[in-house]
């Protein structure tokens, strides 16, 4: 089975739809200005090279819940699961229940 | 419950109805150009994360009320309750009474 | 009564009317094609973090009469008072008499 | 035969068609709004000139099988094989069997 | 009789009308695609703040005649003397008889 | 005879036309979106100025064969040579034979 | 007579006409997608202020002659003789015979 391994300081993101069961009670209001997305971390980049050859910790973690805005990330299916590839920075927070 | 943990430099933000019990006399008049939006901060992230590897410290706590433009944040509901995710950067003031 | 704080390097100034008693002989002709606006400082924010962690000095202090472009800051009004939140940074020049 | 050495952090991509086997089970859907291309690394350079004067590390190595988007790169022939130049902060992510 | 300090890196500038007396035979032709201004530095800033809390050097300094473009800078009229103020970095040149 | 001497990190390339003897088996297609163009480099320029007083290092030498965008570069004549000076930055790989 | 001292990394130019006389063959051909223009540095300014308060050195001087942008530049005529102020990050390169 392929394993995506996302670089830098991107990660990849299972969304989770709404009508899925999730953490907590968040609902996303279908009348929201700019109403974000959930989803679940599956794989989480080394982190951004910074200018002393380090890697920048990223803040969230594998199977982390996420929300995201709707324009970020670009759309891969692997294995037939649809996944989307995102810089971390691009994600906003992480719900826990 | 669900509970929201903003990322990076952001903040969560409830917003304060202008009919609402609010510190000391502050009223947005509807007549200003760019009139400023009020509301409680209910989530801090872990600040900005610096070239060095820290995190920088972000200005508010839980609980300030604070001014912020009307054009920023993302909204999301939580357990019925509406709220914004927008970056420390982009709050204006805090209001104390 | 209310208290505004500023945060960063934001400063809360009190617009100077026209017709106000100020400092010197300042006066700002109607025909100028940039007419910078006169206030005078209310409140100072702690300044920018800087990268190593601390705050960057401000240039101005409570009480400075003070020149700004006439697209700069965000318009509140608290207990009655109409004020001017902006970055120290869109300030000009300070007056003094 | 024609070698081509890429400068800074550009790698050399030998593009893997959709027919093509592959690792895992990698499948690009056509109704993708980005859909991102699949390839093999065939040169990497020696990374970007840090202001140290260290060359910063490139995250893939040759061989690796890579997403990038769409709309990255130059197309080159060499030896009769169709290439593309890119950086390779323009890879999205590496793809493991 | 009021005085104004810039603020930064800014200069106030009083602007030398073309018949006035100037310095050596400068003359600034008509037909200039980009014709400069001239004028004498009336004020000088603190300069700039650097990353370390120091303020960065200004190159002119009070009585300097100058050189600057002519979409730069603020005009502001005071003891009905009409000055500008500008960014130190908007000047050109210094120019010496 | 006249010497060009490249600023910063610049270089001065002669370009290679289609039909001229190359490294390799290189072919630029007609067909691709956007063909790289061959040339020689000619000079090197100092590199670029660092911000500690050094010059980066430039990663290619005189005689190299490169490729570079198609609009890149300016066009001189140097005795009757057609040269192209561009950034050494906007060249995109080295071909070795 | 005047003397123009450009600030920061500016250069002063005095344009050679393509009928004067100058160093090797340097011809500029009409045809040239973006034909570079010939100069003589006249003056040399400080060089740009670097963050650690030092001038970063200019990679020409008085006397060079250099090739330069179309489009760069601000034309001032002092004492009759019409010249161009510019950054020297706008010179393409020193042409030596």
């Amino acid at each position: 089975m392929a394993k995506i391994k996302p670089l830098d300081d991107r990660v990849v993101i299972e969304r989770i739809e709404e009508d899925e069961k999730t953490a907590g009670g968040i609902f996303l209001p279908e009348t929201a200005k700019e109403k974000p997305q959930r989803g679940r971390v599956i794989a989480v980049g080394p982190g951004k090279l910074t200018d002393d050859g380090d890697r920048a910790e990223i803040g969230v973690k594998k199977g982390d819940e996420v929300l995201f805005g709707k324009f970020g990330g670009t759309e891969v299916e692997v294995d037939g699961q649809e996944l989307l590839i995102m810089r971390a920075s691009d994600l906003l927070a992480v719900i826990e229940s």
